[in-house]
């Protein structure tokens, strides 16, 4: 029952916790996202993966995970001591979530750190990419990831929003800051952005080099249901007033609540101008429902991976409604039928994708550019080379995107 | 290979990640420490706990965990669906750490967060305790957890760690706050304190109830290793010079790394006797090793559950030198050799355990607070009733330790 004090030593002061399992001597090295001491996962310089996991009684293990890992899943081989093992085909640069499928059972890597995603905690193994360091933590000044607490009216609990401030916050009591509210995908929570994401340090780098302006960013967590409310069960294949009814109660958050709070809290510059949002993939469709019909609240505007829905009858399956023709001057309750106006209003409206990433999400999302381009809406458009729906994608879009804020 | 996109819609928008399973109308409830919509493990009202993890082709599974769960692991039986479930005695209020044992095999539960413990992540469960809300998060001014990065020149790394700052901190930017260091036990890291501890939320509660005064609180990590050096791989049984050597790593990250950026970057008051230092387990050791060295630093003490360890040669079997007499005159340098001179400056040295906790913590504690009792020096005994090594026994005892800090 208890691993903790088998002895006394072992339990208080063995200080590395997973005896390191003897490797061959190449050039492999175990990858950052283990936890302390871990030998495996281990990472080639080609970047194929080795995966191993003890079970001598397991009949059959696979490897399998996020898109960047390749075409699994792939099968482990068992040696005579029960070790199982595989090594992958070089996988893409950047963070993947991985599991192991045990006998058929999920099951997450005891040697890795977990993460957020799928609506679970997940094994997550981080690639390197050579000469990419824009998302490093670099010897630069840090700003700080702070844990913020605040009461919200609309859902009646006290929620918790990470807030990024620049480095120097503290030294100068008078200085306001723009603000960025950035949010999280699908099965990902409010510590995607800084865990897997490392936006952190993609503004401490930005700003250290002088290409972002020092701002505050806001990382919610986006899900939220009115008192008395079960979270939205959705099915498979929900309609697209069940997801614009859960997108509305965090709209409620965000500007009823969120927004208050940080303002009250935060030496912020409190107007539209200076006030953005931005979010990947379900928090890219928040972004837009949200700011589309808050025009007065925001001047900047960004969808990173995000499905970009046509305006469809309220009972049209959700993903039905992201596909097909994008009328640009009914889209989002004509949100876009004065593109002068719109221009003139809004600042930046910005749309990334992967170039990767599966036919839905591209479709939906370039026919949307094609057509409020043909408009003549005015937006920037980016495209991750060689990334699918992933945090690379993501990473590369936020570094495009936050230079853009504020100028 | 791909979970988040089989289709758009499942992919994007389904907003509660884990479907809700079947269970029987009664009055247990999914625990506050299960993801999202996840209904197992339940609690029911007599803190029995039914666990559930669906694998057809299992041949085995255990629960099993910390001390506070009883006396495991336990056996779970399969339905005809292939779904295993077991229901526990009773267990302790409190945090305690879980796993499955899977075909051999110790394994995360999918349905719950996880936490750093053991050296990896390791699922958790709270069991609420009648009656005690002083860990709660409850309708009170809340403080900030924030994550602090500086760079160490002993470890040649920028580390991590986090800082709780209390209500109110960023409204008046000239008051100025003491500091107390808190670390966490073997195998965990700067994150327990707050996640498994809920160190914000007691230190909210007691500021609110005008029981503490208000106070930064400081929680690294414990593990440090010199530049080009490995991280110490004690064996079952470390000698003492082995784990003074690791400490002595992180005593000059504390002393020349961590106290001087903190003062650099917060409102403290940079004394001795406005600066604490406190501990569990490992970190509580760590705590008499540091401050009974640096008394010009420090004016307040505290080891919850740490091993005392006795004055022996270098090369004594550490779990050897935490038992046996303990000699007030010689322990710790001769720290407490005057306990005259003790006593005027070491404002508070408090000692801390559960009365559950295995006999070799028992002993090496109390063992120490009786010889130091005769030896007149003065101290602080605090038990936790009914505790074993377990975060409600750290719990109770910083809710004891703090409010005495700092009068």
């Amino acid at each position: 029952m208890n691993r903790l004090i088998g002895s006394v030593a072992a339990g208080v002061l063995v200080l590395c916790p997973l005896a390191a399992t003897l490797h061959a001597a190449d050039e492999s090295s175990p990858a950052v996202t283990n936890v302390a001491g871990a030998q495996f996962p281990r990472i080639h310089p080609d970047l194929s993966i080795t995966f191993s996991l003890r079970a001598p009684s397991a009949r059959r293990i696979q490897v399998a995970g996020g898109d960047g890992l390749g075409k699994g899943p792939f099968a482990m081989t068992k040696d005579p001591d029960g070790v199982w093992t595989v090594t992958t085909p070089p996988a893409v640069p950047g963070f993947h979530y991985y599991w192991f499928v045990l006998d058929g059972v999920e099951v997450n890597d005891p040697a890795s750190q977990t993460y957020v995603g799928y609506g679970r905690e997940t094994s997550g193994i981080e690639i390197p990419q050579a000469g990419a360091d824009f998302y490093a933590l670099k010897d630069v000044p840090h700003g700080e990831v702070r844990e913020k607490r605040y009461l919200s009216k609309t859902t009646g609990e006290w929620r918790r929003a990470l807030v990024y401030t620049p480095p120097g916050y503290d030294k100068d009591p008078k200085a306001r800051y723009p603000v960025l509210l950035l949010q999280h995908g699908r099965g990902e929570d409010e510590t995607g952005w800084t865990r897997q994401g490392k936006a952190q340090f993609i503004l401490d780098n930005l700003i250290a080099a002088g290409n972002a302006r020092p701002m505050i960013v806001v990382m919610d967590r986006g899900y939220a249901e009115r008192p008395g409310t079960a979270a939205v069960q959705a099915g498979a294949d929900p309609s697209l007033q069940t997801v614009q009814d859960a997108f509305s109660v965090f709209e409620d958050v965000v500007i009823h609540d969120l927004i208050p709070a940080i303002d009250e809290s935060y030496r912020t510059i409190p107007d539209r101008e200076h006030r953005a949002m931005a979010g990947l993939s379900m928090g890219g469709m928040q972004t837009l429902f949200i700011t589309l019909r808050h025009l007065d609240m925001f001047a900047y505007i960004g969808s990173l991976s995000g499905p970009i829905l046509r305006p469809m009858s309220p009972d049209t399956p959700v993903e039905a409604a992201m596909q097909g023709p994008f009328d640009a001057k009914t889209a989002f309750a004509g949100a876009f039928a004065d593109p002068a106006a719109f221009n003139k209003q809004v600042k930046l409206l910005w749309l990334g994708i992967g170039s990767a990433e599966p036919k839905p999400f591209r479709t939906s999302i370039r026919g949307a550019v094609v057509a409020l381009e043909a408009g003549r809406v005015r937006l920037r458009y980016f495209e991750s080379s060689g990334t699918a729906h992933e945090w690379q994608t993501w990473r590369r879009g936020l570094n495009d995107f936050v230079p853009r804020l504020f100028r």
